[in-house]
């Protein structure tokens, strides 16, 4: 039977890895705030010293409708996999409030909402107020 | 005249780092969730491929009093030069919110409040979510 593969990501993988950067963040409402390029990705997660580490899961061609596979519990579930092998002690997200689907996702598979229970806030600089605080 | 010096962290700087680390922890009344040992800062922040980098503010022993120095000036300007040498275009934080003072900090070097903002929280597995979660 066909079944989804969950594999690590390979530089070839980037172009179909930024065209879902990019479709997440028009579901986010946020699309203005997407500044890689495929070039930068596969600078970034495939040098020497990579800036971040990528899973995809493979879907076969015979299956015509990649919902209702469990993608998502199969992705998740290797992302703990991958972190309890080296050694972290927790595994984080971030999450858009008004994204109860995704919370409701996190929630049923054991995460804690911390910025609920501890008060934690996500503060950003951006390009241009690195560059203002680089000139002080 | 004696002055802070902002440099790259060395090895044989964990254990400074980790006294920080508890230090911040126990000001942020979250002690209980320190897991790392000095031992496991060496091993992710100095071993082949490094799981983080570090700076630390070098005080002269001469300066009795640390405080006032500008030390937080100084190492979040040094943040922001190392992000944009090495193609960042953003540079983030995680605060709580009763920390006013590190919130006013930050906001009057040019962040923002994302989750204020935009609506971002923090989601958490802790290392029994995760090892529920590679069970399933």
């Amino acid at each position: 039977m066909a079944t989804v593969l969950i594999r690590e990501a390979a530089e070839g993988d980037c172009g179909a890895i930024m065209k879902m950067i990019r479709e997440l963040a028009e579901f986010e409402k946020l699309l203005d705030q997407v500044k890689i390029s495929e070039g930068a990705l596969k600078t970034d997660g495939f040098g020497e010293n990579p800036f971040f580490h990528c899973l995809v899961a493979e879907v076969p061609s015979e299956l015509s409708n990649p919902l209702g596979q469990g993608i998502g519990s199969k992705l998740i579930k290797k992302v703990a996999e991958v972190a309890l092998e080296n050694g972290c002690s927790q595994f984080r997200l971030a999450v858009l409030d008004w994204n109860q689907s995704a919370m409701d996702f996190y929630k049923a598979r054991g995460a804690k909402d911390l910025t609920l229970a501890e008060g934690w806030r996500f503060f950003r600089f951006d390009t241009e107020a690195m560059r203002e605080l680089v000139k002080k």
